[in-house]
């Protein structure tokens, strides 16, 4: 074998170009899928996690020489997702802190990182046959919940902690109640104003903590519920509109978030042209279009709250 | 232009090879998407279907000929579902059922076809802030609803009718009540034998209705239910048993349904060995592996009903 | 812990029902993916399948009383292939054999199986920079090609074997060569006669070979290139026109092959409307439609061939 | 209809909170799927593109009272995207600036925004049948390319114009030529090292040109070739390794780029153990795991250019 390139750290090539230098980095191991059962009592709990540990710190010989020295095996880094969730796990966003907490403490040069959680949720089957069940509801018997997904990403850099929750895939629809009017009209201009239209979207949500003292379980729940019920209730003018409303109840409800952030499509339901066929279709079917789809994207924020933009990279909250 | 091959209607070429023939065959529309919202009174019903209407008969001249005279479009396949669901749309087997009449009847030459209906469900959203809910549920705004898919397949042969229902993507999970052990053992068996493992599954499961005047809503609601109790009550010894069981339970409920076909995968999660980091780890930390996982089919019948392999035809019940 | 439906085995319960009964069954892994890289020359070659085993015999005992005596594991059997991978790998085709063949001949019981095999293609990198590729290309450094898998099924009854061979997903397009008019009008058809469209589909292809004693990849590349050769030569007025041409071709081209199945999506791609604009569009820019699609499935036979249930059970070659 | 919350415009409710303001926002039509045919010469050229437009400027009153009138439909930008495309298509990153000029030109509060194209590769088939063939492939029937897919994200901020252009799911693989040791190990490190691993990954690159008056389909070109060619060559000790120097051979022959990024997973290919079944697996059978897999990402940059953030605000180059 004589793979010819060769390694920069024989001193020509790469170096001699000077003005080439290595930029931001990390690596980990990505979607480490565990499952953990807390049994101590006989109703069980579980809970299932996607994990993506990332390490930032002085990587630069293994990028330039191939030296593996300062390398925290992405293997070592699954393992250690295992064994810490072995401890327990309260809440992805609490999960996520510990991981940071172990890896920085643990590796001089390891000085920050990004861990993300993504949370799918098991609901008990109900049940009236098994003599185990509480409130019937089978104690060790499970069944996936709904389509959406649990997000928490957590950053560190140095002693700084930075925490965004979220969620992803909340698919909602009104079947009236929202309309679209009054948009500029040019040459490509060819959408018909309507005044009841079908609102569906598939929302994900991004915000940012101000605090790590929180019960973050308690509070997904409570923001969850509140984009639920402002997008059911807002008379939707705009998608645009729905989704301000949504931003501004969490965050009046809300002190300790500092922004949320907002990507929603517009999942278009184009109502069936009847009249071909000399029939008549009162706004009762569509059709459901896959692409293109409208896309809206927007931050709610409070005014007297500073930016964090270390706790936004990598997490744009806009697609 | 002047593509070579040529119209086989010029009389030479691919009559000459004799022997060659055109066998099965059917073409239609797939994936037509729908949503019909059902508006009539305050509280709206959003139904979402994905259908597919396939056509059969005789359409010899448009293979051999590229002869159209008998090709009903398949645009026209798609103009008809949404003409048709303007009717309103009961459930996806009458939907289907109501499909199948309108092509046979329409067109002489279509003698039969394959009518696939798959619907997504949706649930009203809980709210207490509208001042038009009931039951604390919003009237017009809605959430998507589990993982799952119910399905259902018509196919019709002249005046014969099948159909087959069944759900898709019910992903269930047991964290204790699950044994493998006993299994033979040879030259490449590593596998450790196990009295309590988790058992996790996606559902697919079809049944076959022996009649077509049935409750088709109610019919699918029960069985669902019994599917999930089944798998809740049954302590298994392999995922064999726990099939046949709700295979069991379903058919000892159900008299209308003549047999019933599952594909189970065996969703493996594996107990994470913590004895390398000094820890315990007392079956509550598991990898959900992803690839490749067990795979177990199989058919819960009725001693005295005759099959049917037209109600089967493209839709074999296992993978 | 009291699960309570409990094992059949107690002899209540299930058999009382009498007359329900097992029907067909099979089990087995699915998708394991490896990968073999044949070293013993500079220039490697590798390999990459996903494999599904699946045994059929008498694993009665196993659904109506957990007793897993019978069972092969599923994790002997992903053990199994890879342990047969170790011998080399000449073929899809020759490998699913040798799999059934190990399978059958190890226990009584297994009678057949199913044994589906996937591969994906990995080319050689073209590279001027290094000293140890032959005619530009590097021995050991690889990308991925095409889109198409190629795909085999082999099933087992006995003494007897079923060889199924195929593609999927080999996406073509004609930008021109391609009609569609002269179908039937009725009160729902909408759709504009055409005599220049777009023709793009995805084909799905599967054929039975008569033999075994064949080489297969040849087989298979003389079948992919007439497939593409006659997709691309016929001047199309229906896609099924140029399906029963591309089944055809094949048959005359390979007596080994009784005959070919295709399920290929019409791929819409709609001229977009300038006329609102101001402007034409001389058919130069199309709008890919997703969904629905069109969908022409049908099979190309041979008249002096008996059909072979067998060889397409979960395998119908229709979707 | 009486929704509650109504409409901010009223004065009450969100205003009042004061502190609570709009951030950053954008929004178009995403996914605008189309096909563009040169047919002006015998031999066709096709392009294929997604295309994502999206706004930016001063859209505040569409958020806080539902008022359209600075609101571009999305549906008349994909009209726009669909009306420009007839001019022609000489890449990805042209197409894209000329969307940016339009709408910024067009539309005073339009004050940039952000036009991401895909593109997919079609390649004409090779054919010796028919007679209008040049060079032995056919004039106008194609078949889709290799995996990997074109990007270009084009952001543009008042009159400044900034140009990512970049490649997704380059699949590449060396079945030898790469080590991994030296690195830490700690409690929860049970890694093995080896000097002989398949690397294998999925090449995620963008890059940022530093001038718009570039040849860019031949760049890219280009800059691909050095991605598969330096892969290739790279002895690795590192993916880092691979991955550093693949960035800087790109910057060393290409004056034009500022930096590179890569996102590139470690896709693993473990060894499967053979000795359990009394077999040598000589590095010949591996297992190609799906989930977990490492993640590398990593930015080559020049030290003696400035950062430009806002070409890379939602194109981070990092997962």
């Amino acid at each position: 074998m004589s793979d010819t390139l060769t390694n920069p750290a024989t001193g020509d090539g790469v170096e001699a170009a000077g003005s080439i230098v290595l930029g931001d980095n990390q690596y980990g191991k990505a979607e480490v899928r565990l499952v953990r059962v807390d049994r101590d009592k006989p109703r069980h709990r579980v809970t299932e996690l996607s994990v993506t540990s990332q390490l930032r710190g002085d990587f630069t010989v293994a990028h330039t020489e191939g030296d593996n020295s300062p390398v925290v095996a992405t293997d070592t880094q699954k393992n250690t997702v295992f064994a810490l969730a072995g401890e327990g796990i309260s809440s992805p966003e609490e999960f996520a802190m510990r991981l940071a907490e172990h890896f920085t403490s643990s590796f001089d040069w390891v000085t920050g990182g990004r861990w993300g959680v993504k949370e799918y949720t098991w609901e008990h089957i109900p049940t009236s046959l098994t003599n185990n069940a509480a409130d019937g509801e089978h104690n060790h018997a499970f069944v996936k919940g709904g389509t959406e997904t649990r997000t928490a990403v957590v950053q560190r850099d140095g002693d700084e902690v930075f925490v965004v929750a979220g969620l992803e895939d909340l698919k909602v629809l009104k079947s009236t109640g929202s309309e679209f009017h009054g948009f500029p009209r040019d040459r490509y201009t060819t959408l018909v104003e309507t005044n009841d239209r079908i609102l569906a979207t598939s929302v994900t949500a991004r915000w940012r903590y101000l605090r790590t003292d929180i019960d973050f379980n308690a509070a997904y729940d409570d923001v969850r519920r509140i984009l639920l019920e402002t997008f059911a209730d807002v008379h939707s003018l705009a998608l645009q509109q729905t989704l301000y409303q949504m931003g501004a109840k969490v965050l009046e409800a809300h002190p300790e978030i500092g922004e949320i952030k907002f990507s929603m499509p517009n999942l278009h339901h184009f109502v069936v042209d009847f009249e071909p066929f000399g029939l008549e279709n009162p706004n009762e079917v569509f059709y459901a279009a896959d692409r293109p789809y409208g896309l809206i994207e927007g931050e709610v924020k409070r005014s007297d709250v500073a930016p964090e933009p270390r706790a936004w990279a990598t997490v744009t909250g806009f697609c």
